[in-house]
């Protein structure tokens, strides 16, 4: 699985798919900045008048419903749609979901209508989007991610989808197959986005391999890997946030192979 | 004063109260990433369709006009009401009040109808609402604070508010009673968002303290003195952008015992 | 043309003139914090409300379409109009131009309906905007500089603006005058924003000075220079975002007399 990530890291790199993102306003810049890094080609595009017409052009679609609003969601089903006819990858980040209603409704709908391919969210939102009683504190989750795996798993077998929860432990299943991802560093908690650039990198990761469970949990696993490399001299959270694109766009091979903790139930 | 602007800032940490934000676009991930090194927990949300959902959930109000549109003045309406309903605080940051009527009127509008709990603002801002004939050159103060300082003592009086002055030095008041805070770095007004952030700081202080006057003289001190100590080496500005979100987070009471410089009115 | 350089970036800090920004959400940030270390004083303001009070107080404005939508469209002709009434420099960022027919056609618009005093984009936006038959993949550039030069050239007769295209080489002309700016740095292109950036920082040269084509060299030199300062010690992407502010603030005369690149056509 390593190698495996490895070399979809070298294709997002020589192919520079274009991630289309409609996201919130908090990481737009953060996001971009950290598909470029990775070595994808971002775009940021909501309107109704022009999400279809940038889908077409687009290699993964993401969306994060962070900062939602009446005419984003209606942009969302548009590129939804059109990402589904083109059969490109959709990464689906409920942020806040179980917070407001408008965020859980939007979420669910988004879910229900549309084949989802990535479902990414923390333990609490992936809790409240499979119905039980969680409540998420604004956007921080306040589940731990095992509280949340059977959730996941029902989620991705109800959806057909692959439901990803990340958190100090990451959780990637399928329904029937599954991955846990230990990278990562808790100064990725201390900064705003890193739940969202996740979802965008895992997009990238889609864009470049057919099967989404090994993409989620490859694109998981080299973003924990550059937080873990970021925090190496134990710097304030103003600065990782720095270092940590620093450390997407310097990722070799060998962090990979070196540091990547990936452990999954299918066999190799 | 210190001690209690200690005492504030380890309640942050321990309770992490939620802050909604219905704040403008430049500062929205900075102002996040400064409320997460607080040790508070940023949220924004600014749909009409869910900002009373979230002020539900929220310990304190922010309402930044300082990318403002229609729509989002109706959600700051709806999520005014919704806050003074639940008597949680809410700090008003009237952006570029003085600039455009649309900011004036909004900033009246808002404190006409509302228990405002504290108006934060530069010296043209404040001004421009007591009805001076200031200007403010676009967002940024043509004024210096002392200036200002009978407009504020005027509104703090007409609204039952704490008004706040930022600048060079900070004068906060509530009409009786004032205080002065000496804290601070010139490089603070060389990045775009300081005075946004000290808005959402002094939200997050209003969110564990019931005096608002106490409330935003000891955050309006943290958020100086996290300035002066990422000054220290004098980086330049873009370095100093993080290195502020850095000193928020390794802030301690030490730091505020030793660095602390604030005047009162009242005795202590 | 070094010192005439040198001497509109004394005047910008000296003039502190007024930026207003009808920019996208991505880089709204990024965008203000180089102006303030560029010298000039930005503003973002975009409501069909406000925006031509705004423009009143403006001594340049920037329309940038990279997140548009319908009423933001209503937003940039109604600045535009007011701008072209008060004879204050006009600037054009046409990002994503060829990628969706809602950004060509905004475009091409706005210059159809009023005379934009610089068009600036990248090759392939340029190309598109002069009907080649040229896809812009997303935002990213898919063409060098010199493919671009007639496009410009036409373009420029055209509409009598000044057009300019930034890529590894910068090319800027008014159609019978041009010139080249060679400075600059590979990991300018690793940073979400720096065309955006480029955009804003040539209003802030235009502003200070009468002749846009002098106006925008020298503001691309400087933005290129900074670039090459900020990129000296080799960071990773993500620091070079903030070195690149702080070598903008740091610039000095110096700088631009033993770093500026810059060919003109024209006799000096």
């Amino acid at each position: 699985m390593l190698a495996e990530t490895a070399r979809c890291l070298e294709k997002i790199r020589a192919q520079r798919p274009l991630v289309h993102n409609i996201t919130n306003y908090v990481v737009m810049n953060y996001t971009a900045n950290a598909l470029l890094c990775l070595g994808a080609s971002p775009v940021m595009a909501h309107a109704v008048e022009e999400v279809e017409a940038m889908v077409e052009l687009a290699d993964a679609l993401v969306i994060n419903i962070g900062t939602l609003s009446a005419p984003w969601v209606d942009a969302m089903f548009l590129a939804s749609r059109a990402a589904i006819e083109r059969s490109i990858p959709v990464v689906l980040d409920p942020v806040g979901a179980g917070a407001t209603a408008f965020r859980t409704d939007t979420a669910r709908r988004l879910l229900d209508e549309f084949g989802i391919t990535v479902l990414r969210g923390n333990a609490s939102e992936i809790m409240a989007l499979a119905g039980l009683n969680s409540t998420t504190r604004g956007v921080d989750s306040v589940h731990a991610t095992d509280e949340a795996r059977s959730a996941a798993v029902e989620l991705a077998n109800v959806y057909k989808a692959v439901v990803a929860i990340t958190g100090a432990e990451d959780f990637i299943t399928n329904g029937p197959k599954s991955a846990r991802v230990a990278n990562g560093h808790p100064l990725m908690g201390r900064v705003s986005g890193t739940g969202c650039v996740a979802s965008s990198i895992v997009a990238a990761f889609c864009a470049v391999h057919p099967d989404p469970l090994v993409a989620a949990t490859a694109g998981l696993s080299v973003l924990g890997i550059a937080g873990e490399l970021a925090a190496r001299d134990n710097p304030g959270p103003g600065t990782f946030h720095h270092l940590l694109l620093d450390a997407l766009d310097a990722m070799e091979t060998r962090n990979i192979e070196e540091k990547g903790r990936i452990a999954v139930s299918w066999e190799q």
